[in-house]
């Protein structure tokens, strides 16, 4: 079962269908946002005012091709750390996480996993029952495997025994949706992720990852670079 | 605070930016629909069957005038029970509901709350701390006033008097977002709903609702008859 007992909040970016996501304790009102947006900093900051929270970190789930994060500005404008995996290899976050890794909100803790694949640097974030896992398990599906380091292999892997690890009832609260979900549970993946659910073996998505024949992200040659500086363009 | 001893799952459909919600009871497995949508029944039949509840009501909380209910097309398919306010004077609900009728998803309670004012018969529905509000009050805004027997007036004292009255805790679920909100809470549409605000007085909400100067809904000719038979087009 998830908490209740901390602040949350889902916003959702139109043109790259990415969820951004709000977390705060309730006690100390510490913060931080996940997977932010460039051009929705002003939306996110001005949720983090209303609410009255302290923003104290930034964590950005990978290096985005879809659009550039957030994260830049938002530490600019509010002195909030800005944390993204150290195997990202960027020069430009605060904080570089390691797996297993966790972040404090007051006594609460963000658990950083990596769950590489998608990219070599995703990492979900575990908090109170819920997981933000990014791009490496989407609701019925995951992200692709074809650019930035992508495998197949390693993304069967991270799902399986980073997430399907985690208990049944942990909320799944994904980087993107573009079917008009909002959230989903281990159970339900585990049992109807038509790629990566438990009737499906590591064979099964390499085949289907590898037969996608998808098209190049429109703002990958722009986002990608802005990303590695943290969307300081 | 929300509780999270329920079931519940929110689904946007995007032509129409309506917000689908399940709700259900994981005692007995009870469920409710909240504002469906025609075009959207298989999407919604698919996650009640992959929750393994059972639906029991299709909520409306009003006469759409911008989508189609899939109201008549899922009780056929699964024998559950419409309704809808009794003064939307339909022939085709099984229910019609009046204020402060209470139905049953086990041993909870969703309770109706009369909120006229967008239409003549909107109904709010309050289920474990949480609030659908269908078109009455929105994130940050409400809905407009202009037709199907709409109040300015009315549903300013709707939204004070029903919604504003329940604890500031309570989350908001509207029928539909056009920003990119998913929630809200009543201490949050108190202190920054730049319509309905605690700020305002109903004489500045009923000018500001005097000079939204909107376009007619594009299906409105379609979406209301359909509507007064339940979606069964």
């Amino acid at each position: 079962m998830i908490s209740t007992d901390i602040i949350f909040y889902q916003m959702f970016e139109q043109e790259s269908s990415t969820y951004t996501y709000l977390i705060a304790d309730p006690i100390t009102l510490e913060a931080a946002l996940i997977d932010t947006v460039f051009e929705k900093v002003d939306r996110d900051l001005k949720l983090v005012n209303e609410l009255g929270v302290k923003l104290k970190y930034i964590l950005d789930t990978h290096i985005h091709a879809d659009h550039i994060t957030g994260a830049g500005e938002l530490r600019k404008k509010t002195g909030a750390q800005n944390a993204v995996s150290a195997a990202a290899k960027v020069n430009c976050a605060d904080i570089l996480l390691t797996h297993g890794q966790e972040l404090s909100l007051g006594k609460l803790k963000i658990k950083a996993l990596a769950t590489p694949g998608h990219t070599d640097s995703c990492m979900s974030f575990l908090f109170e029952g819920r997981v933000f896992t990014g791009d490496a398990l989407l609701i019925r599906g995951s992200g692709r495997t074809d650019f930035q380091q992508g495998s197949s292999e390693t993304l069967f892997g991270s799902v399986r025994e980073q997430l399907f690890s985690l208990p049944d009832t942990t909320c799944v609260y994904p980087a993107h949706d573009y079917q008009g979900h909002t959230m989903s549970t281990i159970k339900l993946e585990k049992q109807y992720n038509p790629r990566l659910g438990l009737q499906k073996n590591k064979s099964d998505f390499v085949e289907i990852m590898a037969n996608l024949k998808l098209a190049q992200p429109k703002k990958i040659n722009e986002a990608v670079p802005a990303n590695m500086a943290c969307g300081l363009i």
